[in-house]
C-alpha cells in the first residue's frame, strides 16, 4: 500500500493518540551485566538520581489505529527500520497492550474495547532535547517515555506496582529507573519469579532532598565506545572481579546508599557514588580485551574533584561515569556555583553554547574561586584547557514521566505519520 | 672528620670493593600490595620476566673498610642523604652481613674474619643504564645489584636457597625477582615462617625459552603518579576487588602461567599477561581515591594489540604495564619486528635515540606492514602522532646479576669515595 492510499484509510478509521516526556537518570550504584539477556534482567541492584525534564528529557507521541498496517518507529525524525520486529520495541508494545483497559470517551461510551487494542498496530515518533550524542542516557528516556506514553494511550492498569517498569526494562534496562522521579532502585529480581520482580521502585521523591544538583560535562572523545550491550555481555563472560562485585559487594551499598539518600548525609551518599563508578570502571577494565570508557579527561576531573573535597575537609562534589567520557557530577545547592566555577576554570569555554543555563553560567563565570583552593587543584597536573569538555549541564532531580497534552505532537493526528524534523 | 681526613684514614686501612650489575624484571602477574609492610612481602605470588642486562641494568660498587665512618649510598652520583639510617639500605647490608664469610687472599690466608665484617661501614654507588625517570622497575634492579655486589664482597652463604633473596626483597619487593635470570616467581611465603619462605625462584632460565622479545613503548606523561608503596597501601586498605584478586584469583594464574612460560605457550603466556596486567590496574582504579597509572596513549596500544592479535587470529604480542603509563610488549623472534613497526607506525620518532637498538630500529622502519593489518588497527582511532612515546627499547629475556671484574668501578679504590658522575 502506498504512503497515499495509507493516508486515505486512516482518515477513515479513528486514529488515538497520546504523547509523554520522561527524564534520563544517572546510576549512583551502577548496572553492568545481564543475569538473563531475555528478559534483560541484571545481576545486581542498582540505583539512580533521576534529572529534571526541564533540562533533559525524550518525548514521545505514540499513535494507535486499525488503518495502521504496521508497528512504526521515528527516532529525532527518522524512521527506524525494522522497528516492528526489533525485540526491545515489541516487548515495549506487546508489554502494554497485555494491561490495556478499555477506552472511553467524554461520555463515558467505550470506544476502543480493551481486546481490540491487539488488532492496532502502533506508531511511535520520540526525539531527545538533548544531543544523543553526548551519551548521557538517552535510551533510558527514550524507552521510559514510550512506555509511558503506550500506558496512556491503552490505560494500562497494572497487575502489581512497578509492572509498567518490567516492561520499559525489556527495551534499555535503565529505562526501569526513568519511570519514577528522585532516587529510584532497581532490584534485580529473581528467576524463581520469572524476574517479574525485576523492577524499579522509588526510594525518595525529587522533593525529599531538594539540594541535590548535577553539573554534567560533556567530554570531546573521539574514540568509538564498546556499546554498553556488547561491552556488558564481554564483561560478564570474562571480568572475576565482575563477578565478584556482583555477588558480595553491591548490596551493602544499595543498603548504605539508600540510608545516606534518605538522612541526606552527602558525605556518605557521595563517597559510594565514586567509589561504585571506580568500581564499574575496574570490572570494564577487567574485562577481557578490556573496555576503557573514561579518557584523561575524565581521569583529571576525578583528579581535581578529590583534590576539591580533599581541600574542603569534606564531599562536596562526587563524579560519576557511566558507559563513556562525561562526567556527571552531584553536588549540593550551596556549593553548585563553586564546582560549576572549578570546572569552567580548568575545562574553559571553546565556543557557544557552553552552559545549558544562562543564569547558572552567568555565576560561575562571577564566581571568584578561593585562591588556597586553586592552589590544591593545580597540583593534580591539569591545565586550564579549551576543548576538552564540549559543553556543561546543570541541573537537579525531577519527577517521573509526564502527559503532555497539546504543545508537543510528534505524529500528525490525521495520518498518524511522523512530524518532528531535527531543526 | 673532613674528607680530607676521611682519605687520609683510608689510605692507613685497607679497602675491599665488588661491583655486580643485576637486572630489571617485568612483572606477567603483578605484584600489588603489602602482606607485612616491615618484612615487605606480598598478599599474593608473581612472576616476572628478567630483562637482558645489554639494554637495561644498574650497576654497583661496595666497598668496605675499617676506615669508613658510616654507610653511604650514591645513586647515579648523587649521594643519598639518611642513607645509613635507610630501612631499605639497611636491610641489605645488614642482611649480606648475616651471611658473611672469612675473606680469604689469593694464597688463602684469612683477611677478614667472618665476624670481622660487623666493624665496617659499608659505601656503595650505583647507577642505572637506562634512564631512572623511564619508570622501567630501576629499583629493582639498583637494590638487586646492592645485594650482588654486598654477597660478592661477603662471600655471603645462603642458609636455604633463594635467602638472598629475601633480602633483596626488604630493598625493594620486586628486587628480589632480579636476582634470577629467565622466568622467575615470587612466593609470597607466609607469616608462621617469619615470611623467610617470601623469596624468589627461577621456574626456567634465560635460554629455555630464547625467542622471548620484548618491545617497550616509554610513554610521555605530564601527570605525577602516586608511588607505588603509597599506592598500595591505600589500594590494600580500601579496594576490596585487590583482597579479592589476592585471595582467590592469583593462585590459579600463577599455575596457568608457569605451566605456559615451561610449555612455551605464547597464547596462553600473552592472554594472562594482559589479562594480570588489567586487572592490577582495575584494582587501582578500585583504589579510593581512585589511582591511574595508564593514560590514553597507554589505552591505545592495547587497543592496537588487540586488533593486531585480532587481526593474526592467534597472539603475537601481549602488552603489561606497571605502575606508570609505559608498555612492556612481549613477543616473539619471529613476530618482533613487526610488532615494533607496528608501533613505530602509531608512535612516530619525534627526535633522535628513539630506539635503543640501531639494527632493529633499521629493521622496522624497512618493514612493510600488511595493508590488512593497517586497516584492522587504524579502527581503533589511533592517529599516527610522535610525540606520545618518548623512546623504544628492544630487549630479550636474560640472566641474573653478573660480577664486574675491572672495567666499571663506581667508588675510588683509594679512598672509597663515589667516583661515577652523570654523563
Amino acid at each position: 500500500m502506498t504512503e497515499e492510499n495509507s493516508k486515505k484509510k486512516a482518515k477513515l478509521a479513528p486514529i488515538y493518540m497520546e504523547t509523554s516526556s520522561a527524564p534520563t537518570n544517572i546510576a549512583c550504584i551502577k548496572y553492568w551485566g545481564k543475569a538473563d539477556a531475555h528478559y534483560n534482567t541484571p545481576i545486581n541492584d542498582s540505583v539512580s538520581v533521576t534529572l529534571d525534564q526541564a533540562d533533559l528529557k525524550a518525548v514521545t507521541t505514540v499513535a494507535s489505529s486499525t488503518a495502521f498496517e504496521s508497528d512504526r518507529l521515528w527516532l529525532n525524525g527518522i524512521e527506524e527500520e525494522g522497528a516492528a520486529t526489533s525485540k526491545r520495541f515489541r516487548a515495549c508494545i506487546d508489554g502494554v497492550k497485555a494491561l490495556a483497559t478499555d477506552k472511553l470517551d467524554d461520555k463515558g461510551t467505550v470506544v476502543v474495547k480493551k481486546e481490540d487494542w491487539q488488532n492496532m498496530h502502533i506508531h511511535a515518533s520520540s526525539f531527545n532535547t538533548f544531543p544523543t550524542a553526548a551519551g548521557l542516557a538517552s535510551s533510558a528516556a527514550g524507552y521510559a517515555a514510550l512506555v509511558a506514553a503506550l500506558s496512556l494511550l491503552m490505560g494500562a492498569k497494572e497487575e502489581y506496582p512497578g509492572q509498567l517498569t518490567t516492561i520499559a526494562r525489556q527495551g534499555s534496562g535503565s529505562a526501569c529507573r526513568s519511570l519514577n522521579g528522585g532516587f529510584v532502585a532497581w532490584r534485580r529480581g529473581s528467576v524463581d519469579q520469572e524476574w517479574k520482580n525485576s523492577l524499579a521502585e522509588q526510594v525518595a521523591d525529587e522533593k525529599h532532598w531538594p539540594e541535590i544538583r548535577a553539573v554534567i560535562m560533556v567530554v570531546s572523545d573521539a574514540k568509538k565506545d564498546t556499546s554498553s550491550t556488547a561491552g556488558m555481555s564481554t564483561s560478564v563472560a570474562t571480568s572475576l572481579l565482575l563477578k565478584y562485585r556482583a555477588d558480595t559487594v553491591v548490596a551493602q551499598r544499595m543498603e548504605e546508599i539508600e540510608r545516606a539518600f534518605l538522612a541526606k548525609d552527602f558525605e556518605a551518599f557521595g563517597r559510594l557514588t565514586m567509589a561504585d563508578s571506580n568500581q564499574f570502571h575496574a570490572t570494564c577494565l577487567d574485562t577481557y580485551p578490556p573496555i576503557f570508557y573514561m579518557n584523561d579527561v575524565s581521569h583529571s576531573i576525578i583528579r581535581i574533584i578529590h583534590a576539591y573535597n580533599k581541600w574542603a575537609g569534606q564531599i562536596r562534589a562526587a563524579y560519576t561515569f557511566d558507559a563513556g567520557p562525561n562526567a556527571v557530577l552531584f553536588t549540593l545547592n550551596q556549593y553548585a556555583v563553586e564546582v560549576g566555577a572549578l570546572m569552567l576554570h580548568y575545562y574553559p569555554c571553546l565556543g557557544e553554547h557552553y552552559v545549558n543555563n544562562p543564569e547558572f553560567e552567568a555565576e560561575i563565570k562571577a564566581f571568584e574561586i578561593d585562591a588556597g583552593l586553586l592552589a590544591a587543584t593545580d597540583k593534580t597536573g591539569q591545565d586550564p584547557q579549551p576543548g576538552q569538555v564540549k559543553m556543561m549541564y546543570y541541573t537537579r532531580s525531577g519527577p517521573g514521566p509526564k502527559k503532555l497534552t497539546d504543545t508537543i505532537l510528534n505524529l500528525d493526528p490525521e495520518t498518524g505519520l511522523n512530524t518532528y524534523k531535527v531543526a
